[in-house]
């Protein structure tokens, strides 16, 4: 494939953006595939701040990590809507995947407010040319309000201080997943 | 910047897709700066055909290339769409930029039908990975019925024969142009 598919597409994305030694965050550990790729690019010298809120996603990132002798990582059971409260470094990345944990209980989902919220209060502490980037899971329940409310969201920031990208196949059945990546530029 | 602007991320897309020795076409000369790039490209061992229905823009075009000394492009004042009739390889890219040509007559402008017919009368001829990377500006009078007929369009083309990506910054002003990359997959 030439096109780059979402996972591969986001991961790119956050190669570009982060490099050893900076402070990032996985703001949905899910099971923990995102902090363990974001920790090994950060390397030793860096740090990832990882959030869930649920117990069964924080306990299945550790495992991954410690199988991985990973030690670069605070894993933090708390909303995302508070990650700003616990960081006091400029990020070079966020990363957002929302929806459902994969394997957990499919009723449980990120929420739109707190989704918008979440990405509101953690812009101000992105470092130049840092960048969020959220995958978008669309076809649970709250999908396709979380979709509009994040759309309306990122169309409204201002164009000098942000650029927001969606990154998309527009010819994927059953509400595939796409991509909303913000690099702040001043 | 890290997210590629769209002039950028076109040269991107094609430079993924082209190798030395491709058959390509641009399907909108202009002012010959793609058929230039693809020329350099493909290189003496590839060819690039070129079309425009303007007069002018050849004639631009062939400046340009006798000045970079280029001579592995043909350039057919003809519409493209009917661009396959010209040709009798596989192709790897074609590249679109719709709109009117830049420093010519802007009520001169690509149109809805033709677009679509020039496409999907090529998509034949791509070979397997190959790209067709079209960059919408949709500021003109036409561009809005012209947008949203390639959307719907690229939106019918079937996802096991074709992948079909939307690349857009969602929070600029004024009409900011987009691209659309269509790859054949089989």
């Amino acid at each position: 494939m030439i096109l780059k598919q979402m996972l591969e597409y986001s991961k790119f994305l956050i190669k570009e953006a982060v490099k050893p030694g900076d402070k990032v965050i996985d703001a949905t550990c899910g099971n923990g595939y995102d902090t363990l790729f974001l920790a090994e690019i950060v390397g030793p010298e860096g740090k990832v701040y990882g959030f869930d809120i649920q117990k069964n996603a924080i306990i299945a990132t550790k495992a991954l990590l410690d199988q991985h002798k990973i030690t670069n990582v605070e894993l933090i059971e708390d909303s995302h809507e508070k990650a700003h409260k616990y960081i006091d470094h400029a990020l070079s990345a966020v990363v957002f995947n929302l929806g459902y944990l994969p394997k957990g209980d499919h009723n449980i989902t990120t929420q739109p407010s707190s989704t918008i919220m979440a990405i509101h209060n953690i812009l101000p502490y992105l470092k130049k040319h840092g960048l969020v980037v959220i995958t978008i899971y669309h076809g649970h329940m709250n999908g396709k309000a979380e979709k509009m409310a994040l759309q309306n969201y990122c169309q409204m920031l201002e164009q000098k201080k942000f650029s927001v990208l969606e990154y998309k196949f527009i010819n994927q059945q059953n509400d595939a997943p796409f991509i909303i990546a913000i690099e702040k530029l001043s």
